[in-house]
């Protein structure tokens, strides 16, 4: 009985939570590499069920990361490189597309819906949801590595609308029908604008940013587009938390109003971000 | 930290029932004097509130009890008598219907939207929802009592389908435009028959059926229509209990499959109730 | 025969006025206290279905007056006074809203119905329709009477696009649950406005605005913003012509282009404004 | 004064009626030769646009008879014979559609949209809606006369939902293309029974049915379908009477509920129909 | 089976005409004197509802010219003239109305359903698609010659929408109820203009604009705006020509972005230029 | 001009069969190892396109084949046989998801989009499209080979109506989320049964059923269910001609009317298909 009261207490607390996020979308990047085990991945999954039965619209985008690796190795195709730089070639592309598309993705949709969820893998070619160009690394051709140029989201609001939850994989085409990788969290970035997503919400293997890696401590939980590039110009910055700064300065720019980077394999960090006032992780706001 | 993971553990839990529940209609009967105080009404709001957002679609009828009898005393409005039985003469009608419709009626729909979710207060006359005929006692008249013969019930399919939570005051007139007071738990369950409701449940001041009242032990989590009846028949029920168990066999055969009677008192019965595969009170089914 | 050849010529003269009008929402104050008896307001009643049936919208705003006052006096409730303003008290205020949303709206509801129209009474509470703040008069604090901050439509416009006459009582709410009293009239103003409503209606006791009150011959049937601004500031005008005039200026400076006072006790005289170009009454235009 | 207390009285009175015929396909078949003179049709154009404003739903069928004749005759056109039976041959079918789907049928749209109602011109052939075969007269080949077997009413369906009133000429087709001329009370008589149509009303030129033509006392105000069929196996009958009398049995056996005979000559008879009891006429019912 | 490789080749060329039509709206104007022939009327019905099927919205717009000429003479009307000018009397008007909307009209209808496409016939009358004023030459009153003033598109619209080929006869009307008859080249602008059409298209008895006719190497292939007017201003231009480029500057300034003269006697004409990248006939842009 | 002629003259000839499939659902199967050559797959491809832009309803299901061996082989996964039976064990299913799913499944939509037609590539895992339980092959356990207990067709119906193509891989999956390889033929011929397409069509390396393979001459053009069956039952069919029969036989059974088997390999066999009274290959048919 006295379970029964804390059990009832928390679901009305939720109450305020849940009512300012329905109807929202919220894009969430994760998968690969950055998830430590199965349980992680599993609890990443109830957690974002659980948004969708509440009333808000999950999109999933996930990155490759180790599969891709182990599934390159095991075919014996060796790495280039031009200048230092890892090239995508032809055979490389095709094996990563077969890996995102044909076996994250649909392992994703398939733990979504024994959670009994409704959802449908894409990748950014079904559509035409994501068209790109190539990117160049300094002025490199390094293959087969897209930069999105465009997002139709036609596909992706027909399945949100229809209560599926879509989960993509970072593959991008052009005109001409090439397929490129795209980097996940660029991936996630321009979806959420294009959405018009209420939040972004990078999961990662870290808690955050941290000022002084790795010195708990130093954890920054709230980060203005402002404070956020004041920081990166410091220049004291650790290797590991560079690009994560950049690309969530990036999405600002894009337009999302609020970012998130919190630790998935902490369990349900999710809702912990959702349903507290405090969240946890570091969170990144226009002002 | 700690308690976030017990929130988020009790979140998570919830995902079944929810799921189960999701779309579903339940009518929940409730007000009046059974409400011990003001905190016991506010946590009964709550829960519904909570019901409706994580996708249900509660409807409430409430009653009406002291605050009708209040007002008549106060207005020394004298109870009158026919062969021993109340009679709820005209002057009589026009307070319980001014209590009802005007009083605790738009009182609940507020109580609703301090709780950010929006509601309408309507009483049986509004689209001509209830409609009924006298209802006599034993073959005597005893004035505006009314039976319902038919509910209209497009005004609350367009309320609940514009995610609006109705609430229903007891009230029910005929094609004359004659005003009928209408017992609370008749017209719950009628309203739950003619909606095809999911779950019926009545919110009163006991913890469920007793075989033996009060003898705590003796209360009986389940009661098929059958097994109802023929405890009913066994004659050995103390006074309170027969009106209720006789309306929810009254219920059952309207087609209703699931009648819950919980103690509206104890806090968060309702989702005691919704969110945990025994419940609490007495469940009534079919078989 | 003859008989039936002026009927058809007369309903055929009704032609261009229900073109003129088809689909136009009309919102109409009246009740309560200006109603000279039962047959005048059954007769306008009868007018407002006819206005319903043949395309229009009427939406009805209703008062309380007398009957307010004879419920505080059957509950020895004193009217309390501050500085010579009467007082609406948290126990006058409670009468007040019993009284308009549980009788007079709910007897107006059925009137409308025994006509075979469909209608639903509501109170500015439900759906939040009429969100108030605290009216202090020469800044002095008289109580629970409200001043309209915002209209929230989306019910009202529900229900006339259902084809349900809304029937609505002058209590308002704000966003911490106090309830309100509020001028009819005002209430009336606002809701047209809100509405964009082709006309609004106020039926009163008496022919329209007199110059000199009450020389029938100085009855006007025509003003203008500008006009009807000089005429009171000339300072002429009696008593009781002030604070209609002045209310149906400000319903102009609310952006309604046409309001219409008209006495609602003599028979049918809704119809004689709709259905003849002339009109009865005192109309106010922009200009 | 005194008249408006009339007007509005009349109006008031009409209400039951058009609740009564609310949202219901009234079919009408008029015009050619029966209509005395223009004052005649444009009253009964003004009859069936306030039909259509005060919520019915009327569609037109018309006939052609003076004009095609005159026009055959201006073409020195020689009516040909088969056995006694006039013929309808290729070059007299192709007047005959001229006439009616290219004068009769746009004169009336004109007539309606100048009373500011909408309306469309069709023949049969437009969508196919009168599919024909040949209408041999006693076995014998008298050229175009149709016979329908199949009404396809989308086309009628698809304008009477835009709220446009439909004028049909009385033109048929078949599956090869053929063009056919159709009486046009037929054709009335098995559109109304694919739209089925709540009322078919025959605008003849004479008041109805007379058990001794011209006798004005033998008028029959009403006839079930039994008593219509026996009057005509008494074989008492004048000429012109039969085929009236024929011809709304077959509607009746058709489907069709309610069959009214009504002289167009009368100003407003229409109205006369509609808007009384009693009618005026001849009614036919099924019992 | 060569056979079939050709066949199965064509049909595949025609993929990107097809789409890049797909859902287009081509308002043709044809009819009358211009075709040489039945066959030709028939071949070029063909094409149309071929343009229908895979996808694109034809409209189609015709003339009367012999079929008019010639009823007028076998009805003795004498042409009447005002200085030198052909008058369109009262009985001449009714005359022409009654060949284009009842014979010409309906005559194509029934063509185009042959080859199992719905069609519907309407003149400008119907729902008043064609509003006009007199159109006045050189300053005299020639009778009830139109000049369009507004397009009112919804018929057609509803039409198109309904997947329904609609025919529309050069008839308008004004809001007296005044027919006239118009150029069925500028009401085929017009439509065009108002339905903000991809293509118009006129099918005429010669190929296009030749510069020296009859020098069939003088053929122009495409004409923009400024050349056109050009090419007019040079004087060189034989009778025949001139008012058939005026009209297509006029339809060029009325915004119609692509118009075509093309040879209606040419079997398969239209497909010609839907089907192929270079055409035939003359082409006129803006640019 | 000639070859402009003899184009239209083919275009015009395909109109018969373009209405007669206008909004036709067809479930196409085909890809992998039966394509000859790339030639071959584009040549299909822009069938199916065309079939799409002509109103078809085009879904396809394809197979895999040589790309799964090859990609098996390369991961050095040896075959494993229970009782001379291959299974299909844990990490052959997975190899076999990746490379339907990841890579054939999304160059198909690849290719229909670079001829501009929009398409989806789904697996039967997406929205639990096709639900199976394990297929025991003679009571053997082989492992992830799926036998199709239903398909839940409302992703490919909104997909449908949405004008995209669908691309659908062969995979199953179970309430425990289980991935199953399905025989890409029976998924076709179950898809098409739920969606009660109007063709099935089955694209092989062969011309269609031969009475003696190879012998061209002995080819069928069409089979009944009843002659089906007993030309299997006469027992003289070669080896590769009785799994395609039995799997026609199945379809039929299924309750699909037609099912035609022709040679992908012929360029623009699906068009001679269509548009062709004859068609090439083998059709089935119920009688």
């Amino acid at each position: 009985m006295e379970n029964l009261k804390i059990k009832s207490q928390i679901l009305v607390e939720s109450l305020p939570y849940i009512q300012k996020f329905h109807g929202k979308t919220v894009v969430i990047k994760f998968g690969g590499s950055t998830m430590k085990d199965k349980e992680s991945e599993d609890s990443v999954i109830k957690d974002i069920v659980l948004m969708k039965l509440v009333g808000m619209r999950p999109v999933i985008v996930h990155g490759g990361g180790k599969d891709i690796n182990n599934m390159l190795e095991r075919l014996n195709i060796e790495p280039k490189f031009v200048e230092g730089l890892r090239v995508t070639d032809k055979e490389t592309i095709e094996v990563v597309e077969m890996v995102l598309a044909g076996k994250i993705n649909k392992n994703l949709v398939n733990k979504i819906q024994l959670e009994n969820a409704e959802s449908v893998g894409i990748s950014g070619k079904d559509c035409r949801t994501l068209m790109c160009k190539k990117n160049y690394a300094n002025g490199k051709d390094i293959g087969y590595v897209g930069m999105i140029e465009k997002v139709n989201n036609h596909l992706l609001r027909s399945l949100i609308d229809n209560d599926i939850i879509p989960v993509v994989a970072p593959i991008g085409t052009d005109i001409e029908g090439n397929t490129y990788n795209i980097n996940a969290d660029t991936a996630a970035s321009a979806i959420a604008a294009s959405l018009k997503a209420e939040k972004l919400i990078y999961l990662t293997d870290v808690d955050g940013i941290y000022r002084n890696f790795p010195d708990k401590d130093s954890l920054i939980s709230k980060l203005t587009l402002e404070s956020a590039k004041a920081l990166l110009d410091e220049g004291t910055l650790t290797g590991g938390m560079i690009p994560k700064i950049q690309n969530c300065i990036e999405s600002l720019e894009n337009g999302i109003d609020n970012i998130h980077m919190i630790n998935g394999n902490i369990e349900h960090s999710l809702l912990f971000e959702i349903f507290t006032d405090k969240g946890i992780g570091t969170m990144f706001t226009q002002k």
